[in-house]
């Protein structure tokens, strides 16, 4: 099989695991940096693995518009275009040409939509999408699908829940077997919890090497999504690897963990750390707050990080920040990924002790606390 | 003395040395990347070491406004706040205020200037660019003086030397001699031989660690400051370091050289970089370039930055400049540090050697021989 996944120990809900692929092993419960367009954004591939990504996600999207895949692929694939030897997960391109509202039509067959760069139009299927993941040499590629933003009323779940399980089969269909590269289904259903379960079936019947909850994380709030995560993995394989997208903060993470998601993916930690935010054990650190522009203490003692353990001060991230130096955004993404590792690392630690409750309660414990005492 | 220079060959006119500070030796003939605000753009200190850099540049101007220097100094000063451990060289402030045409009112005094950060009013005068030196900490201070952008009539050259030199003296005075800060004078006079021997004269008379040859590269052309380095270092004292201030293009480096300058500082390796340009021993690349869009190739053979050696094509540095992308800044500024760096050692190798002559036959023959062949 072109992916394995190995469950070593659960704790409740939560598993720990290995993902295992034609390019290494992805230890799970995962957290994979987004690398958009070739690149997680100010950081080096070995700078991303340094902080213990094991995978990190490409998307499908912003690579055909530009350098386009038929290109990436002349040049080698993926892999070696953008430097990144470990496993590349790839999204559809679904999510984010839905996500153009105005400039994009559905039917049946697929989805026009007009380009972000230069306007051009391109056209976007279940066929089209496998094509291109293949172009791209993503270790595991993405089912083509659709969702709506939540709100929204059931029919219009279910409908576009119906859709995407008949793209399913046709990304199942056009992907086939390579037996080096895998392909993940996609759940959809919205809040509802029947229609979860049933399009959990449906991909069950056609087949995949892991499954993933989508259509969460659009707007549906932290309480509504967990009260999906409390049903909804259960729905999908045991023994197949579950992937959570586009999640996101540290206690949605967490609380996905702890409901027994294996891998995740979000653009917070690299996203943020371009706008100033550390993320940290006791929170989220606003280094643009005037409050630090005198403090000669590290963004997070302890942290092993470049921007910690570097000996820079909150002094110097404000400063940069303020100032626009590129350096303070590569600092905090490099910050960033780092906690997220740190996070993940401690989770698989836990579970392996069978200690997740306890580790957890740490975790909203060191958080309650909030940041550091004045200087 | 603050400072000591270990004159170890010469060869015509260009000169093999070591400068020694308080923290640490800068091998010479040094390229000095410029740091404005507590960094260099898109470099961690550590990097910039490795491209071979032995000192960086500081500028006052910039730090003074943000984040100021007493709060530098109350963190510690610029090395501890900015992570380079090496030695700092700081401008006085002076050329950039002169700069703010429209914005500044020079007196002999000093100059009152407006921020470009906010607006807020300034003053800086030869004491008060002293003192801001002194609390940055920098290894190495610069005089404040004045000089007008090229061609410029002899009288407003004249004039400008004589204040400048009435500065110099002012900044000796301010400055002391601290034991373990060196401070450099700085020569002015245009492109008047008899002016710059003049003040070359007065700057003897203070007394300096070092002497900077100042005024140039303020829009006078290659031809015509060469034409300056033809005499203008010999009238500097023979035992100190020579600094050519704002240079430059890696011609007008070796030319510099050539003529016994011993070290230098530009933008130019890092501010080409982030806009796209590779600087090789073939001269210029434009990765912007849509010819480059293909190119598998990496953007120079034997380059041992992480651009290079790295496995990077042309064809991703094209999609990551054109893409706007922080790793294109980040890897061509590398390179260019890296390219600015071995050309130094190449020099310095020559320069030991005797060979300065050959060597700078061969340096022009492969910027001949113009960017690689078509793939």
């Amino acid at each position: 099989m072109a992916l394995t996944f190995d469950l070593k120990a659960t704790d409740g809900a939560a598993r720990l695991g290995e993902v295992g692929t034609a390019r290494g092993v992805v230890r799970t419960p995962a957290f994979m940096p987004v690398g958009t367009a070739g690149t997680v954004k100010g950081m080096l591939p070995g700078q991303v693995r340094g902080t213990g990504a094991d995978i990190v996600l490409g998307n499908t999207y912003h690579l055909m518009l530009r350098p386009g895949a038929e290109r990436v692929a002349r040049l080698g694939g993926l892999h070696r275009f953008s430097g990144w030897e470990g496993p590349i997960l790839t999204d559809s391109g679904g999510f984010q040409v839905m996500s153009l509202a105005g400039l994009r039509k559905i039917t049946e067959e697929g989805v026009r939509f007009a380009s972000h760069v230069d306007g051009t139009r391109h056209f976007l299927s279940p066929e089209r999408s496998m094509e291109i993941q293949a172009l791209l040499g993503s270790d595991i590629a993405m089912c083509f699908d659709e969702c709506p933003a939540l709100p929204a009323g059931r029919d219009r779940i279910a409908a576009s829940m119906e859709m995407s399980m008949r793209w399913a089969a046709r990304s199942r269909e056009a992907f086939g077997h390579p037996g080096d590269r895998a392909l993940f289904g996609i759940q959809q259903g919205g809040l509802e919890e029947d229609l979860r379960r049933e399009s959990a079936e449906r991909l069950r019947e056609i087949g995949f090497e892991g499954y993933a909850v989508g259509g969460l994380a659009v707007g549906e709030g932290q309480e509504a999504m967990f009260g999906v995560l409390d049903h909804a993995p259960a729905q999908l394989p045991a023994n197949r690897p579950r992937y959570l997208m586009g999640v996101g903060k540290p206690d949605d993470v967490v609380g996905a963990v702890k409901r027994g998601i294996d891998m995740m993916d979000c653009v917070l930690p690299t996203r943020s750390g371009r706008t100033g935010q550390g993320w940290t054990a006791r929170g989220m650190v606003n280094l643009r707050n005037a409050r630090h522009r005198d403090d000669p203490r590290p963004l997070e003692e302890g942290c092993p990080c470049p921007a910690c353990a570097g000996g820079y001060s909150r002094a110097f991230l404000h400063h940069v920040v303020r100032s626009k130096e590129m350096i303070g955004g590569m600092l905090l993404t490099w910050h960033n990924l780092t906690y997220y590792g740190r996070l993940m690392a401690a989770m698989r630690g836990a579970i392996g002790a069978g200690r997740f409750a306890d580790w957890e309660r740490g975790f909203h414990a060191r958080r309650a606390e909030g940041d550091l005492e004045p200087v």
